[in-house]
């Protein structure tokens, strides 16, 4: 089940719930990223208390290990990771060809330029696609296993979260434009595939399949493409693939994709989160994201914080060490609440865990706060209001 | 001020009250070892949830970082690191000799023998004692800094613990009894300075001061040190020192000692905190405890458990991830109540950091809930027989 009620619009911009057989999450709602069933630094209870409302797991990493069994044994990962909100597993597809492509997640930011590996016969070639599915290697221990749609779909299945994502491969951004489209087509081939496979295993009455829009940064490819996958039919659909090298980029693929899908269905735009991403996300009509951010930098020592280069406060720099106050006056996080930036200056340069803990706290309360002003700024048709008021 | 009160007695053990500035602690407890300012994957919330009722930070490592001067800026530990409850400082002298004798940590638990580095030449040396203090290097840079019974005094002022432990050099197990000898009379000899010291800087209103008992395993240098120490009038006692290679040894000097300390006064015994350790130790009369393993060994992915060697169960072991039900029945902590051992084996086999706070909240609360039942029976006047119970 997967009920979508928008309650509110402004503009292109909706504010809805989103209701699963887990609960229901406010959109424009967030899912925070607990790549390997938690997140790095917080148990559910911490993440609640941050306001976090929807997680999301990956299926690559947790087939690798513990494996689709041992979390079905547990019977699926709410009771298995103790969350008891709405759930989202990827497919697993993009950290598959991350394998192909580099550091994919790097490219697809526009941060890297890598080359990519195209030749079967590559020893470094660790992923082979067909149109069948993908071979990739197990990042633990080398061993090979392979992604089918159908597999795929009972993979995630088993692990039984409330939304799950069509398998696709994600294209960087520095391949030509003749293999985006072929990627884009098979990806949509794939996508039949995975709802064929999602309705076989009548899961339609606590699981929900979400496709996924390609196309990379080519209009031609990202209209067909959207065209092609709302089509299908799913209950809600992703914003993939390739968004491009500057935030720009991806304002037009967004921009152009959302039009193309059904209104009354939930989008989530893939793997973007800064603060800014948002709020401009929110005013193109996107009503979900999901981002490691939060919590990567949290092990950097760095903590989202208006005002600075980035919406980054770096606690580990020097001067933080004679500063008394919280990383952010208001704020209701423990990390704002109970401790100076000099302690945490401290943790930070002492390495302590206790640092990452209180920082992913602060950042996803950050993360949440925010977009529960985007949703009221909705509310009151005063969202690009909002948006001045926050980015200028 | 440090008020101690006894209430129930069993043979040599005592149940009792130690009440500070900043709270009470029922006796015998258990100091968790915060060394730089924080338990190693708890917040104070988390740990006074596990029952932890007092933390025990370390003078050398917050000296070296971020210095008595951050601590004080912050109004002293407490506000510094969030904790309201009870709070100990030792003084340093542990791990600044750990620099002279190698892993004394390890020797002293007889668990290695590594020769003693006598000269003063050695450039490997990096600790050099004279009757004034002690001089050492920095763990972080290598800068050189000075100990003496005064410094260290007015630096644990400054950290504004409740209880303050005297300077001491501690001895390893393989030293000469001759080597023991003289460190044993200079610690004394420091232990009246460190009186002075506190006396002169009028703290004895908010903090109380500990004499330390050496002598390593030599009957007599242990009972002229406590006949010496007991002499001074220090508001507690610590044992400290080697205390031997096996169980049976530490039994041994704690047998000695306790009878020549006054009985009014609370006696800690450091470094020491096994489940059996502190049923051990308050059979023979120790009123408190403190050690880093439950913390230590949550980073090794193991539990502490009844019925398991050690009394560890090793949350990493393969058989473990197909594992239903709790690390232990019954047990409070939010790893028992929220989570099976399979879902924690896989976060140990993840490297998530989370199995480390979950691991570290039930070390705390299995060590906690151990000595409320010590407690109990020593009010019962039956900890002989939970001994027995617990123990064969």
């Amino acid at each position: 089940m997967l009920e979508f009620t928008i309650t509110a619009t402004d503009g292109a911009a909706r504010r809805g719930v989103l209701k699963t057989a887990h609960g229901e999450m406010e959109t424009p709602g967030f899912f925070a990223v607990a790549t390997r069933a938690a997140l790095k630094g917080l148990d559910p209870v911490a993440a609640r208390r941050a306001g976090v409302q929807a997680l999301i797991c990956n299926s690559y990493h947790l087939h690798v290990q513990p494996g689709g069994d041992a979390v079905a044994a547990a019977g699926g990962l709410h009771p298995f990771m103790g969350w008891e909100g709405v759930l989202a597993t990827d497919s697993g597809g993009f950290q598959v060809f991350s394998l192909r492509h580099g550091q994919v997640a790097e490219e697809l930011k526009g941060r890297r330029r890598l080359p990519v590996a195209d030749s079967a016969d590559d020893p470094l070639e660790a992923v082979r696609v067909d149109e069948g599915g993908a071979d990739f290697r197990s990042y633990l221990d080398g061993s090979r296993h392979r992604f089918t749609p159908e597999n795929n779909m009972e993979l995630q299945r088993r692990l039984g979260a409330d939304v799950l994502f069509c398998l696709d491969e994600c294209t960087p951004f520095h391949v030509p434009e003749a293999y985006t489209r072929d990627a884009t087509e098979r990806n949509a081939r794939w996508a039949r595939r995975c709802l064929d496979a999602f309705a076989g295993l009548g899961l339609g009455e606590r699981q929900s399949l979400y496709g996924i829009v390609h196309g990379g940064v080519y209009p031609e490819l990202r209209r067909w493409s959207a065209t092609e996958i709302a089509g299908l039919g799913f209950d809600g659909f992703g914003i993939g693939d390739c968004l491009g090298e500057t935030k720009a980029d991806w304002y037009r693929v967004v921009d152009l994709v959302c039009p193309l899908l059904p209104a009354e269905r939930p989008r989530h735009l893939l793997g973007v989160g800064e603060p800014d991403d948002l709020v401009e996300g929110a005013l193109r009509g996107i009503d979900s994201f999901d981002c490691a951010m939060p919590t990567r930098i949290a092990r950097h020592g760095q903590a989202l914080a208006w005002g600075r280069p980035r919406f980054r406060l770096d606690l580990g720099a020097a001067d933080r060490g004679r500063e008394d106050g919280p990383i952010e006056d208001g704020c209701p996080c423990s990390a704002c609440t109970r401790f100076d930036r000099a302690y945490i200056h401290h943790l930070v340069r002492a390495r302590e865990m206790l640092a990452i803990s209180l920082l992913a706290e602060h950042n996803l309360t950050f993360t949440a706060r925010l977009l529960a002003r985007v949703r009221d700024a909705i509310s009151a048709g005063r969202l690009r209001e909002l948006r001045l008021e926050l980015l200028g």
